[in-house]
Protein backbone atom coordinates (compact mmCIF):
# COMPACT_ATOMS: atom_id res chain seq x y z
CA UNK A 1 0.00 0.00 0.00
CA UNK A 2 1.28 3.25 -0.79
CA UNK A 3 2.62 5.72 1.91
CA UNK A 4 2.52 9.32 2.78
CA UNK A 5 6.00 10.21 3.39
CA UNK A 6 8.10 13.63 4.76
CA UNK A 7 11.81 13.66 3.96
CA UNK A 8 14.46 16.44 4.59
CA UNK A 9 12.34 18.55 6.53
CA UNK A 10 14.77 21.25 8.53
CA UNK A 11 13.66 22.54 11.52
CA UNK A 12 15.32 24.48 14.44
CA UNK A 13 16.07 23.86 17.94
CA UNK A 14 12.42 25.08 18.64
CA UNK A 15 10.79 23.52 16.11
CA UNK A 16 10.27 26.47 13.31
CA UNK A 17 10.79 25.28 9.65
CA UNK A 18 10.58 28.80 8.96
CA UNK A 19 11.66 32.05 10.09
CA UNK A 20 9.31 35.76 9.31
CA UNK A 21 8.79 37.28 7.60
CA UNK A 22 9.03 35.34 4.47
CA UNK A 23 8.75 37.16 1.24
CA UNK A 24 10.05 37.17 -2.41
CA UNK A 25 13.40 37.99 -1.55
CA UNK A 26 14.22 35.59 1.57
CA UNK A 27 11.74 32.74 1.38
CA UNK A 28 12.90 31.61 4.83
CA UNK A 29 12.42 35.30 6.62
CA UNK A 30 15.35 35.25 8.80
CA UNK A 31 16.35 31.96 8.90
CA UNK A 32 18.49 32.49 5.34
CA UNK A 33 19.46 29.29 3.91
CA UNK A 34 20.87 28.02 7.97
CA UNK A 35 18.46 25.00 8.09
CA UNK A 36 19.67 23.75 4.90
CA UNK A 37 22.97 24.25 4.88
CA UNK A 38 23.57 20.62 5.63
CA UNK A 39 21.99 19.46 2.49
CA UNK A 40 24.13 21.81 0.35
CA UNK A 41 26.56 19.57 1.79
CA UNK A 42 25.47 16.34 0.67
CA UNK A 43 26.30 14.50 -3.05
CA UNK A 44 22.10 14.50 -2.86
CA UNK A 45 21.97 17.92 -3.48
CA UNK A 46 25.68 18.63 -5.14
CA UNK A 47 27.66 15.73 -6.83
CA UNK A 48 30.97 17.04 -5.22
CA UNK A 49 29.03 16.36 -1.71
CA UNK A 50 29.83 14.31 1.04
CA UNK A 51 27.83 10.47 0.99
CA UNK A 52 27.87 10.46 4.28
CA UNK A 53 25.21 9.97 7.02
CA UNK A 54 23.28 13.34 6.05
CA UNK A 55 23.61 12.00 2.60
CA UNK A 56 21.69 8.68 3.51
CA UNK A 57 19.03 10.11 4.60
CA UNK A 58 18.57 12.88 1.79
CA UNK A 59 18.57 10.34 -0.89
CA UNK A 60 15.32 9.05 0.26
CA UNK A 61 13.61 11.88 -0.37
CA UNK A 62 12.92 10.90 -4.50
CA UNK A 63 13.27 6.97 -3.97
CA UNK A 64 9.53 5.36 -4.70
CA UNK A 65 7.75 9.58 -4.87
CA UNK A 66 4.89 9.70 -7.88
CA UNK A 67 3.65 13.04 -6.45
CA UNK A 68 4.05 16.05 -4.05
CA UNK A 69 1.82 17.93 -1.98
CA UNK A 70 3.16 21.65 -0.74
CA UNK A 71 1.56 24.34 1.20
CA UNK A 72 0.63 27.75 -0.91
CA UNK A 73 3.22 29.13 0.90
CA UNK A 74 5.65 26.34 -0.39
CA UNK A 75 5.22 27.50 -3.47
CA UNK A 76 5.85 30.92 -3.62
CA UNK A 77 6.03 34.12 -1.25
CA UNK A 78 2.75 36.06 0.08
CA UNK A 79 0.28 36.93 -2.35
CA UNK A 80 1.75 35.20 -5.32
CA UNK A 81 -2.13 34.16 -6.25
CA UNK A 82 -2.30 37.70 -7.03
CA UNK A 83 0.65 37.41 -10.07
CA UNK A 84 -0.65 35.15 -13.36
CA UNK A 85 2.90 34.65 -14.06
CA UNK A 86 4.29 32.98 -10.89
CA UNK A 87 5.13 29.80 -11.76
CA UNK A 88 6.73 28.85 -8.59
CA UNK A 89 10.84 29.43 -7.65
CA UNK A 90 11.93 25.83 -9.19
CA UNK A 91 12.21 27.69 -12.98
CA UNK A 92 11.36 25.89 -15.81
CA UNK A 93 12.51 22.36 -14.92
CA UNK A 94 11.52 22.13 -11.10
CA UNK A 95 13.11 19.34 -8.90
CA UNK A 96 9.98 17.33 -8.49
CA UNK A 97 9.25 15.69 -11.85
CA UNK A 98 6.28 14.16 -11.02
CA UNK A 99 2.73 15.39 -10.52
CA UNK A 100 2.47 18.66 -7.97
CA UNK A 101 0.02 19.29 -5.64
CA UNK A 102 -0.47 23.22 -4.70
CA UNK A 103 -3.18 23.64 -1.64
CA UNK A 104 -4.25 27.25 -2.00
CA UNK A 105 -7.82 29.06 -1.43
CA UNK A 106 -7.71 30.78 -4.77
CA UNK A 107 -7.10 27.29 -7.14
CA UNK A 108 -5.60 28.02 -11.06
CA UNK A 109 -5.60 25.61 -13.97
CA UNK A 110 -2.80 22.77 -13.86
CA UNK A 111 0.39 24.40 -14.83
CA UNK A 112 2.78 21.68 -16.51
CA UNK A 113 6.20 22.40 -16.27
CA UNK A 114 9.84 21.26 -17.94
CA UNK A 115 10.91 17.20 -17.05
CA UNK A 116 7.29 15.75 -15.85
CA UNK A 117 6.34 18.60 -12.61
CA UNK A 118 2.69 19.19 -13.28
CA UNK A 119 1.60 21.98 -11.08
CA UNK A 120 -2.25 20.92 -9.50
CA UNK A 121 -3.57 23.74 -7.70
CA UNK A 122 -6.05 22.68 -5.08
CA UNK A 123 -8.23 24.00 -2.51
CA UNK A 124 -9.31 20.85 -0.60
CA UNK A 125 -8.69 18.83 2.86
CA UNK A 126 -5.55 16.97 3.74
CA UNK A 127 -7.33 13.63 3.55
CA UNK A 128 -9.19 14.74 -0.39
CA UNK A 129 -5.69 16.09 -1.71
CA UNK A 130 -3.82 12.63 -0.64
CA UNK A 131 -6.14 11.40 -2.26
CA UNK A 132 -5.95 12.74 -5.65
CA UNK A 133 -2.39 12.78 -5.04
CA UNK A 134 -2.31 8.99 -4.37
CA UNK A 135 -4.45 8.68 -7.60
CA UNK A 136 -2.32 10.52 -10.01
CA UNK A 137 1.23 8.78 -8.07
CA UNK A 138 -0.03 5.37 -9.82
CA UNK A 139 0.38 3.07 -6.96
CA UNK A 140 3.69 5.02 -5.64
CA UNK A 141 4.09 6.71 -2.21
CA UNK A 142 3.13 10.91 -1.82
CA UNK A 143 5.62 13.10 -0.40
CA UNK A 144 4.21 15.88 1.86
CA UNK A 145 6.65 18.50 0.70
CA UNK A 146 5.89 21.17 3.50
CA UNK A 147 6.14 23.80 4.72
CA UNK A 148 5.25 23.43 8.56
CA UNK A 149 1.53 24.03 8.76
CA UNK A 150 0.99 21.20 6.20
CA UNK A 151 3.35 18.86 7.42
CA UNK A 152 1.64 19.36 11.43
CA UNK A 153 -2.03 19.61 9.44
CA UNK A 154 -1.43 16.19 7.61
CA UNK A 155 0.08 14.58 10.67
CA UNK A 156 -2.60 16.07 13.04
CA UNK A 157 -4.89 14.27 10.61
CA UNK A 158 -3.28 10.78 10.97
CA UNK A 159 -2.20 11.02 6.94
CA UNK A 160 1.35 10.54 7.36
CA UNK A 161 2.81 7.41 7.58
CA UNK A 162 6.53 8.06 7.61
CA UNK A 163 8.21 11.40 8.65
CA UNK A 164 12.02 12.78 8.54
CA UNK A 165 12.95 15.57 10.26
CA UNK A 166 16.33 17.20 10.55
CA UNK A 167 17.36 19.25 13.60
CA UNK A 168 19.61 21.71 13.04
CA UNK A 169 21.41 23.50 16.16
CA UNK A 170 20.08 27.26 15.87
CA UNK A 171 16.90 28.77 17.88
CA UNK A 172 15.23 31.03 15.56
CA UNK A 173 12.22 32.39 17.86
CA UNK A 174 9.82 32.80 15.61
CA UNK A 175 8.29 31.77 12.33
CA UNK A 176 6.33 28.89 11.55
CA UNK A 177 6.08 25.68 14.43
CA UNK A 178 5.87 22.28 13.08
CA UNK A 179 4.84 20.92 16.67
CA UNK A 180 1.88 23.23 17.31
CA UNK A 181 -1.47 20.56 17.67
CA UNK A 182 0.69 17.74 17.59
CA UNK A 183 0.60 16.62 21.65
CA UNK A 184 1.42 12.95 22.32
CA UNK A 185 2.23 12.37 18.52
CA UNK A 186 4.84 9.85 20.29
CA UNK A 187 1.63 7.91 20.72
CA UNK A 188 1.41 6.78 16.81
CA UNK A 189 4.96 6.77 16.03
CA UNK A 190 7.57 4.83 16.55
CA UNK A 191 10.60 8.15 17.00
CA UNK A 192 14.37 7.70 16.62
CA UNK A 193 17.02 9.92 16.19
CA UNK A 194 20.64 9.78 14.87
CA UNK A 195 23.16 12.80 15.03
CA UNK A 196 25.64 13.43 12.45
CA UNK A 197 29.33 14.62 12.24
CA UNK A 198 27.35 18.17 10.69
CA UNK A 199 26.03 18.58 14.12
CA UNK A 200 21.93 17.93 12.64
CA UNK A 201 20.33 15.53 14.52
CA UNK A 202 17.80 13.20 12.34
CA UNK A 203 14.69 12.13 13.77
CA UNK A 204 12.64 10.16 12.05
CA UNK A 205 9.04 8.92 12.83
CA UNK A 206 7.16 5.61 11.62
CA UNK A 207 3.61 4.74 11.91
CA UNK A 208 3.11 2.44 14.56
CA UNK A 209 0.34 0.95 12.26
CA UNK A 210 1.87 1.11 8.82
CA UNK A 211 1.89 -1.34 6.87
CA UNK B 1 37.41 30.80 37.25
CA UNK B 2 34.28 29.45 38.39
CA UNK B 3 31.54 28.63 36.09
CA UNK B 4 27.69 28.37 35.92
CA UNK B 5 26.03 25.07 34.58
CA UNK B 6 23.20 23.39 33.86
CA UNK B 7 23.35 19.68 33.80
CA UNK B 8 20.44 16.81 33.12
CA UNK B 9 17.80 19.59 31.91
CA UNK B 10 15.20 17.21 29.99
CA UNK B 11 13.17 18.50 27.71
CA UNK B 12 10.94 17.00 24.79
CA UNK B 13 11.38 17.70 21.04
CA UNK B 14 8.78 20.99 21.32
CA UNK B 15 10.93 22.07 23.88
CA UNK B 16 8.93 21.62 27.57
CA UNK B 17 10.61 21.07 30.96
CA UNK B 18 7.69 20.30 32.32
CA UNK B 19 4.00 19.75 31.61
CA UNK B 20 0.91 21.39 33.04
CA UNK B 21 -0.83 21.53 35.06
CA UNK B 22 1.99 21.11 37.84
CA UNK B 23 0.90 20.30 41.45
CA UNK B 24 1.45 18.72 44.67
CA UNK B 25 0.47 15.04 42.59
CA UNK B 26 1.96 15.60 39.38
CA UNK B 27 5.14 18.03 39.75
CA UNK B 28 5.84 17.90 35.99
CA UNK B 29 2.12 17.49 34.98
CA UNK B 30 0.79 15.76 32.19
CA UNK B 31 4.18 14.84 31.66
CA UNK B 32 4.59 12.27 34.24
CA UNK B 33 8.24 11.40 34.52
CA UNK B 34 8.44 10.50 31.16
CA UNK B 35 11.28 13.13 30.55
CA UNK B 36 13.81 11.70 32.52
CA UNK B 37 13.65 8.24 32.49
CA UNK B 38 16.40 7.89 30.66
CA UNK B 39 17.97 9.52 34.14
CA UNK B 40 16.38 6.53 35.75
CA UNK B 41 18.12 4.10 34.09
CA UNK B 42 21.47 5.46 34.46
CA UNK B 43 24.32 4.18 37.44
CA UNK B 44 23.81 7.85 38.25
CA UNK B 45 20.89 7.48 39.36
CA UNK B 46 20.84 3.62 40.62
CA UNK B 47 23.94 1.63 41.10
CA UNK B 48 21.80 -1.15 39.00
CA UNK B 49 21.81 0.77 36.34
CA UNK B 50 24.05 1.48 32.92
CA UNK B 51 27.22 3.06 32.91
CA UNK B 52 26.80 3.85 28.85
CA UNK B 53 26.20 7.69 27.12
CA UNK B 54 23.23 8.63 29.35
CA UNK B 55 25.42 7.71 32.42
CA UNK B 56 28.17 9.84 31.20
CA UNK B 57 26.42 12.88 30.52
CA UNK B 58 24.66 12.34 33.76
CA UNK B 59 27.25 11.75 36.07
CA UNK B 60 28.79 15.36 35.47
CA UNK B 61 25.73 16.76 37.10
CA UNK B 62 27.38 17.03 40.64
CA UNK B 63 31.20 17.24 39.66
CA UNK B 64 32.80 20.34 40.68
CA UNK B 65 29.74 22.14 41.88
CA UNK B 66 29.48 23.80 44.90
CA UNK B 67 26.08 25.33 45.09
CA UNK B 68 22.56 25.18 43.51
CA UNK B 69 20.06 28.09 42.27
CA UNK B 70 16.60 26.74 41.65
CA UNK B 71 13.11 28.57 41.11
CA UNK B 72 10.54 28.62 42.77
CA UNK B 73 8.35 25.91 40.69
CA UNK B 74 11.24 23.49 41.44
CA UNK B 75 10.96 23.65 44.96
CA UNK B 76 7.38 23.06 45.59
CA UNK B 77 3.93 22.96 44.41
CA UNK B 78 1.60 26.12 43.59
CA UNK B 79 1.07 27.96 46.75
CA UNK B 80 3.90 26.34 48.57
CA UNK B 81 5.25 29.56 50.03
CA UNK B 82 1.61 29.75 52.09
CA UNK B 83 2.35 26.18 53.52
CA UNK B 84 5.37 27.20 56.03
CA UNK B 85 6.18 23.34 56.55
CA UNK B 86 7.14 23.42 53.31
CA UNK B 87 10.21 22.09 52.79
CA UNK B 88 10.72 21.19 49.70
CA UNK B 89 10.09 17.48 47.42
CA UNK B 90 14.01 16.02 48.42
CA UNK B 91 13.16 14.99 52.34
CA UNK B 92 15.20 15.60 55.19
CA UNK B 93 18.21 14.29 53.34
CA UNK B 94 18.12 16.56 49.95
CA UNK B 95 20.00 15.47 46.99
CA UNK B 96 22.01 19.06 46.67
CA UNK B 97 24.63 18.60 49.81
CA UNK B 98 25.55 22.07 49.26
CA UNK B 99 23.91 25.52 49.99
CA UNK B 100 20.90 25.68 47.80
CA UNK B 101 19.11 29.07 46.60
CA UNK B 102 15.34 29.26 45.84
CA UNK B 103 13.99 32.32 43.98
CA UNK B 104 10.92 33.54 45.25
CA UNK B 105 9.40 36.93 45.69
CA UNK B 106 8.23 35.30 49.02
CA UNK B 107 11.64 34.80 50.88
CA UNK B 108 11.70 32.89 54.31
CA UNK B 109 14.58 32.51 56.57
CA UNK B 110 17.20 29.79 55.34
CA UNK B 111 16.28 25.79 56.40
CA UNK B 112 19.53 23.43 57.30
CA UNK B 113 19.18 20.11 56.24
CA UNK B 114 20.71 16.92 56.58
CA UNK B 115 23.13 16.56 54.30
CA UNK B 116 24.83 19.60 53.61
CA UNK B 117 22.59 20.95 51.50
CA UNK B 118 21.16 24.75 53.41
CA UNK B 119 17.85 26.35 50.97
CA UNK B 120 17.90 30.06 51.31
CA UNK B 121 15.20 31.73 49.34
CA UNK B 122 15.98 35.13 47.58
CA UNK B 123 13.93 37.51 45.92
CA UNK B 124 17.04 38.57 43.76
CA UNK B 125 17.83 39.02 40.34
CA UNK B 126 19.88 36.46 38.38
CA UNK B 127 22.94 38.21 38.37
CA UNK B 128 22.55 38.92 42.28
CA UNK B 129 21.32 35.37 42.54
CA UNK B 130 24.76 34.19 40.76
CA UNK B 131 26.91 36.36 42.95
CA UNK B 132 25.93 35.01 46.06
CA UNK B 133 25.65 31.40 44.92
CA UNK B 134 29.12 32.43 43.75
CA UNK B 135 30.40 33.25 47.25
CA UNK B 136 28.82 30.20 48.96
CA UNK B 137 30.35 28.12 46.42
CA UNK B 138 34.13 28.87 47.62
CA UNK B 139 35.18 28.78 44.31
CA UNK B 140 33.18 26.30 42.88
CA UNK B 141 31.07 25.94 39.91
CA UNK B 142 27.36 26.73 40.15
CA UNK B 143 24.71 24.59 39.24
CA UNK B 144 21.49 26.45 37.67
CA UNK B 145 19.03 23.93 38.34
CA UNK B 146 15.93 25.02 36.45
CA UNK B 147 13.03 24.80 35.61
CA UNK B 148 12.65 26.62 32.40
CA UNK B 149 12.07 29.64 33.37
CA UNK B 150 15.18 30.06 34.93
CA UNK B 151 17.31 28.43 32.59
CA UNK B 152 16.07 30.55 30.21
CA UNK B 153 16.12 33.63 32.30
CA UNK B 154 19.47 32.93 33.19
CA UNK B 155 20.90 31.69 29.75
CA UNK B 156 19.04 35.03 28.40
CA UNK B 157 21.17 37.23 31.04
CA UNK B 158 24.25 36.15 29.58
CA UNK B 159 24.83 33.94 32.93
CA UNK B 160 25.44 30.33 31.45
CA UNK B 161 29.05 28.90 31.10
CA UNK B 162 27.66 25.29 30.08
CA UNK B 163 24.08 23.82 29.46
CA UNK B 164 23.68 20.07 28.84
CA UNK B 165 19.86 19.26 27.95
CA UNK B 166 18.21 16.05 27.07
CA UNK B 167 16.19 16.09 24.22
CA UNK B 168 13.37 13.15 24.65
CA UNK B 169 11.31 11.70 21.95
CA UNK B 170 7.74 13.17 23.08
CA UNK B 171 5.92 16.03 22.42
CA UNK B 172 4.23 17.67 25.41
CA UNK B 173 2.23 20.37 23.47
CA UNK B 174 1.89 22.56 26.62
CA UNK B 175 3.81 23.99 29.70
CA UNK B 176 7.01 25.34 29.98
CA UNK B 177 9.06 25.79 27.18
CA UNK B 178 12.96 26.40 27.54
CA UNK B 179 13.76 28.45 24.34
CA UNK B 180 11.46 31.10 24.58
CA UNK B 181 13.41 34.44 24.20
CA UNK B 182 16.61 32.21 23.03
CA UNK B 183 16.95 33.31 19.91
CA UNK B 184 19.88 33.01 18.34
CA UNK B 185 21.50 31.62 20.88
CA UNK B 186 23.93 29.86 18.79
CA UNK B 187 25.35 33.05 18.69
CA UNK B 188 26.81 32.95 21.84
CA UNK B 189 27.24 29.39 22.41
CA UNK B 190 28.81 25.91 20.62
CA UNK B 191 26.48 23.49 20.70
CA UNK B 192 26.92 19.57 20.01
CA UNK B 193 24.47 16.96 19.79
CA UNK B 194 24.86 13.52 20.29
CA UNK B 195 21.91 10.56 20.10
CA UNK B 196 21.66 7.80 22.38
CA UNK B 197 21.08 4.71 22.57
CA UNK B 198 17.78 4.95 25.04
CA UNK B 199 16.30 7.52 22.29
CA UNK B 200 17.41 10.74 23.82
CA UNK B 201 19.66 13.49 22.20
CA UNK B 202 22.01 15.10 24.47
CA UNK B 203 22.86 18.86 23.88
CA UNK B 204 25.40 20.69 24.81
CA UNK B 205 26.09 24.32 24.62
CA UNK B 206 29.65 25.23 25.51
CA UNK B 207 29.85 29.61 25.82
CA UNK B 208 32.21 30.97 23.03
CA UNK B 209 33.66 33.16 25.57
CA UNK B 210 33.86 30.52 28.86
CA UNK B 211 37.25 30.57 30.42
Amino acid sequence: MPHARVHNFSISLDGFATGEPQSLEAPFGHAGERLHEWMFATRFWDESGSAGVDDSFAQRNTVGIGAEIMGANKFGPPEWQDDPEWKGWWGDNPPFHSPTFVLTHRPRPPLAMEGGTTYHFLDASPAEALAAAFEAADGQDVRIGGGATVVRDFVAAGLVDFMHLVQVPIVLGRGSRVWDGLEAVEDDYGIEAVSAPSGVTHLTFTRKSAG
